[in-house]
């Protein structure tokens, strides 16, 4: 039995919530996280299944699992990534049995199954991996040429080196913070127009940006490059990613060394990494790429992935939130190999729980915009939102959260949500 | 006994080395480093004093040092720095004592001493901290004007924001390396003006730059901001740094995120962090900052230190090295206080290790330049080297060697070198 074997869209749980057609985490799914509980507030490894999550470290102390449990009583991933990627296909491959309808082993052990399973509603979720190193890129041509036309010239909207290189660039990882964590409107130097010069004050446009990050499984040696062909074997897995940006102070931050504060504030991302391996069957073709790139940024065969995604903005205040964008990771036009082979094509390390986000992934239309800053034009075309409300940017008590999943047959490989609140801006300078 | 007393210019050591007028490790200065020999391959804490390392895990262990040796037995100075300031200060306080000329403590235990004494010539140096994120920032007024001119409008050569913000930006951390790690040449995508497309190929403008950087020993939170009146309690210490860069990478690359594969290939720090308190002494006045910086960015009293630096260039296959730069640490324009209050006043946190980097250091005059790409104006004014070579940029086996010290009366605190060689860029793609 091979690994591919956990992607049969026919598998079934015993586990009946991991059933619904709408459920994110079904048999097939199993992402990795990091969890805590009332009963048990040491973190510890998890994988998400229907509306529970499978304690891995009680796995595999009860004997269910092949692995030393200490890869699992863990407060970030990094021990059981660094074991390797047979490991974590094993991992995976024995999950799918024992979760699997017709298996008894677990279901039938009620004293093991009654501390193996905790309910994700009971369960404080937290950062998935200690993450070394943090790298954005830039890699959505839409993207790219809805700020260009803004910022710059309409008509020649993408840079010159747009086309030949998967422009990214060094966040802050400090900040990486996992969903469900408040964020705080940042304050900082604005430079308005009609003023000699800046204020400190608190952000005006507070934005967010739609991505999606991996992160790394299988690191690389200083001077080291990983080629195109082999880069998607040292991803481990992918999460939701909102890059939430200032954008008035990235305006008059930026030049000429790229956004520093107006980004460093925070990041969120999904606690549950869908491993490449669950992502398989959605894998399709990227853009056809014009220029060809240049040979270290070539690889045969299609290397996108066909994952819906959406932005839900609660209004403060209300009860409900809607929807203010769609879109889908298959229009990036870098791939995540190509990405990483360029980032270490210098001779740059990656290291275990490197995260790589993908920038903002923003479709043809306006209402695929992964940014407020395009589907408003940064502030002239607010949103009308169904309460009647308008939104230029994000207010303060605004709840924003991303979704992403590939849709099966009857089944959907989901990511989760990606979720922050803003808070009001601190008192004090 | 306060820890000012280990600044007394008078105090000398019992070993002997540390006395010499041109030690870079009299027993004012007493920096922290991570270290292993022959007989014991396992990193470990120590400190530089003379020729000498003296092993702070012995020490602790032989009941010299009240600390648990727990804090020494350490491949990084991470745990030792998180048991906080007063801590720092109270082990170079014990070890001011126990090493002057008068004490016989450590100087009559010949069985202690002899190990916990090892030769630094015997010593392979390690780096110092877990580095969780570096930044780079940009503070010499000299260098950014040099770089405007070159690149931009000698008539406006610093952008409108220099003077307002201690612009900087995220590096990357992975690939920041010890003193005396070969440096490989790194390839990348050049953009030559007289052709289309850029081509992938070994860099032919690899430069230095002369920074200095400083260690976070007191993290902050995800929020809060560090006021520029308490920055300086949250530094740890101070290390040369040598940031790599490959200047024809970076130009193609570097618009509009910033500088990323011309810098990520490496950077060299110096193995011993000379703590804030041993550089006290040399406190001197930043430069008059017009137009006052905003409030955010105010401190009273003076926040320069009057360290000397130089940059000695031993070119490949010559015997000797020459000095190529001499310049100075109280240039710069923006103070290390001003750039951490600023890191952290969007509310980024920042952590235990985490390293800032100065910014290129250039000084008033041509021979004052911290990097090639300034004092050969881009390669257009070469170097000529006493041997009869010239340099417009660093060649293949090329060694360049950092340096920098504060001069006392009879004594000075150095930071010993930042040495790294350059091997050729690899054969493969």
């Amino acid at each position: 039995m091979g690994w591919h074997q956990t992607n049969d869209p026919k598998l079934k749980s015993w586990i009946e919530s991991a059933n619904a057609p709408d459920s994110d985490f079904p048999i097939q799914n199993l992402p990795f996280g990091v969890f805590s509980d009332g009963a048990n507030s040491s973190p510890r490894v998890g994988v998400a299944i229907g509306d529970s999550i499978v304690d891995l470290s009680v796995l595999a102390r009860a004997g269910f699992l092949e692995q030393d449990s200490a890869l699992f009583v863990q407060a970030s991933l990094n021990a059981f990534i660094a074991a390797g990627r047979a490991q974590w296909r094993a991992v995976r491959l024995r999950l799918s049995t024992l979760l699997e309808t017709s298996n008894g082993e677990l279901r039938d052990n009620s004293a093991v199954r009654g501390r193996a399973l905790i309910k994700q509603a009971e369960a404080q979720l937290h950062l998935p991996v200690d993450i070394p190193g943090y790298t954005d890129f830039y890699s959505s041509k839409e993207h790219a040429t809805n700020v260009g036309s803004m910022f710059r010239d309409p008509k020649n909207a993408l840079l010159p080196n747009w086309l030949e290189i998967p422009i990214g660039y060094n966040g802050r990882a400090s900040s990486v913070v996992v969903s469900g964590t408040p964020v705080r409107r940042p304050k900082g130097q604005i430079k308005l127009p009609d003023v000699e010069r800046p204020v400190f004050a608190a952000c005006r446009k507070l934005d967010i940006e739609l991505e999606m990050g991996f992160i790394i499984g299988t690191p690389s040696a200083l001077g080291d490059a990983i080629s195109c062909e082999d880069a998607e074997a040292h991803i481990f897995g992918m999460v939701l990613l909102n890059d939430w940006s200032a954008r008035d102070i990235q305006q008059w931050e930026y030049v000429p060394l790229g956004p520093f504060n107006s980004k460093g504030f925070a990041t969120t991302i999904s606690p549950w990494i869908v491993t490449l391996d669950a992502l398989e069957p959605f894998r399709c073709a990227q853009p056809v790429q014009s220029p060809q790139p240049l040979p270290y940024l070539c690889h045969g065969g299609e290397h996108a992935f066909d994952i819906a995604l959406e932005v839900d903005l609660r209004a403060a205040g209300a009860e409900a939130a809607q929807t203010i964008s769609r879109t889908n990771f298959r229009y990036m036009y870098w791939t995540m190999a190509q990405q990483l082979a360029h980032h270490t094509s210098g001779g740059c390390n990656v290291r275990i729980g490197d995260l790589m986000g993908s920038g903002t992934i923003s479709g043809p239309t306006p209402d695929s915009c992964g940014s407020l800053l395009e589907s408003t034009w940064n502030g002239q075309r607010p949103l009308h939102l169904a309460s009647g409300e308008t939104r230029a940017f994000i207010q303060d008590g605004d709840e924003l959260v991303l979704r992403g999943w590939c849709q099966g047959e009857g089944y959907r490989i989901g990511f989760g949500v990606c979720a922050g609140q803003v808070l009001a801006a601190r008192e004090a300078a």
